[in-house]
């Protein structure tokens, strides 16, 4: 199956594919530095947690191409301005972060800046092709949970668009049709954003997976209906316990499948999970700007001087997962342990 | 406190306030036969149970107003096809056939053309005014499920423009405004066409209640993170067991509410009930057009060929409702018996 090229180097040149004009226009944009990296992400040209780090580590490659340095002294001091400057991008998604933290334990194994600037870009190279396994690895993985002729709810995009590969929760959909599975898909829209309708109704249709495009409002009516097997998202970032950020909407369709006693999976790499907070309380969430919600592309569809609650996130606490579907096999509860234990096995230092 | 004139009946002409171009454009627009208001229900120019039925009443009388008639048989020909066309515009609203009933027992208790004439004139007045009664009593009823300073989650829009009066459940806000209670209402904007977000947060700032409008998305996060009191919603169709009709969302509110421990209210006059059914189940439900959901305004926002699911309805069961707010009281369960008695008590045969 061939995916979608969501992000490329080529000439030591960054171009992403701007999700912003999707479904309507296939379109490269280049990002030239570091502020033009920064905005891509803040302004969601380019979105979903293991996209976000490998988009940010090209573009600290590509920053730190564009400058002169009098010794490596000076070049540690930018490094560390770019990686902190595009790591303040979005707050909540972890591969971010995970991501910049490889790039700059790269950069402190050597004092040359040379070597540096060419183990950057191997760095940044190694995650993207990593991240493009790890989809492969998910998908198989996650074939293992479906039902037959599972029909399945996806919220927001975890697809090609959002990894280096595949998706996370739909590179499982992807391998169950390549093994010529009978699957479904009710794609939530994923308001206020769309990700749902705009972009993964937009790779599954170029996949040939039969689909119907929801409202968030239906999910649950679906549920109750008897309509649905399976929901299947992605995450944003992981807590120790198995609590998880995920696009807003995710808790509610958590609530809905246990009430409804439907599975209900995430799907992600290890990249995700943050070891260093124990519960999903501890996880940023980020509060985006009103627009989104009372604009409609030129509409206004609300008061315009109406006040928004608009956070980008939710969290849904372990107790409502039935499963973490993670490149290296399925953790199931009791989670806090078990994550403890796959960690220990495969985490590299 | 003064509510907006969402239909009226001028010189035998009868204007809606056309709610599709809300919040941006305050404009009324004169239905001049069956067809207009056929069209106007149906393309919710005007919407809201109660509203509905009103404006169809009047629609019957300026309707018939148009034709010339031999004799009476004619004359009752063309009404009964005024009403069936009138009564076909949407499916799961029962004020609309409840009105139209009572509407069609006026024409039945005479045989003259003009009398006739008269008395579904005087019938539509009726109907309006005693909405207007209705929207009060439902108000002042529901300040006994008041918590102090109560924060309360509204969906789609059951205000004064669902309504002849206040409206049903946001009558209950604007009875506590009155009384300088404070209040805080969460505005579930309601995909897809934003009742929520258009219509209730355009009617709180009139009436300088504060608010914030939230994706559907939103709404269990909220509950979640304990800054909800209260769910408040109106209905579409109530069957005999408590099982209730309205717009999509809601059921998956309820759901939420009760994994919260949150009261769930719903508001409606008796009118609303519908006595020839059991249950939820057999309450009709509308789908619409797929565009309501892949097209906004005019920006396209999932591939256009898409298939869509996109009913406008959903049944909340019985089980998970707190209370039934109407004119004549709140009714708690078991709802199949205290639904009856109350019935028995108030109903008009």
């Amino acid at each position: 199956m061939e995916y979608i090229k969501t992000i490329y180097l080529k000439d030591d040149k960054l171009f992403i594919l701007d999700q912003r004009l999707l479904p309507n226009e296939e379109k490269y944009i280049e990002l030239k530095d570091e502020k033009d990296v920064y905005n891509a992400i803040k302004n969601l040209a380019i979105r979903g947690a293991p996209a976000i780090g490998i988009c940010a580590s090209y573009g600290v490659y590509i920053s730190l191409l564009k400058y002169n340095y009098k010794n490596f002294t000076e070049f540690k001091t930018k490094s560390k301005e770019v990686i902190n400057f595009i790591g303040s991008s979005r707050p909540t998604a972890y591969n971010l972060f995970y991501c910049l933290k490889r790039i700059e334990n790269i950069i402190n194994s050597t004092n040359e800046i040379n070597e540096a600037i060419n183990l950057i870009k191997s760095e940044a190279i190694k995650i993207h092709n990593e991240d493009l396994e790890k989809s492969e690895k998910i998908g198989e993985n996650g074939l293992l949970i479906l039902p037959n002729n599972p029909r399945i709810i996806s919220h927001c995009n975890a697809g090609g668009l959002a990894t280096g590969g595949g998706g996370t929760s739909l590179s499982i959909i992807y391998k169950a049709k390549e093994k010529n599975k009978n699957i479904f898909v009710y794609v939530d829209e994923t308001r206020p954003l769309l990700q749902g309708s705009r972009l993964t109704a937009w790779e599954l249709k170029k996949q040939n997976i039969p689909y119907q495009v929801i409202t968030d409002n239906t999910a649950a009516f679906l549920m109750k209906m008897g309509f649905v097997d399976l929901i299947l998202v992605g995450a944003d970032r992981i807590a120790k316990n198995g609590d998880f950020a995920n696009k807003i909407g995710t808790y509610s369709l958590a609530v809905n499948a246990h009430y409804h006693g439907i599975p209900f999976y995430t799907a992600a790499p290890i990249s995700t999970f943050d070891f260093n907070i124990e519960n999903g309380n501890q996880i940023p969430i980020e509060q985006r700007d009103k627009f989104e919600v009372i604009k409609f592309s030129d509409s206004i569809v609300a008061p315009i001087d109406s006040d928004v609650y608009n956070p980008a996130f939710d969290i849904t606490p372990h107790n409502l997962i039935t499963g973490i579907i993670t490149e290296f096999g399925i953790i199931y509860p009791p989670f806090y342990e078990n994550i403890s234990n796959l960690i220990e096995k495969v985490w590299i230092k």
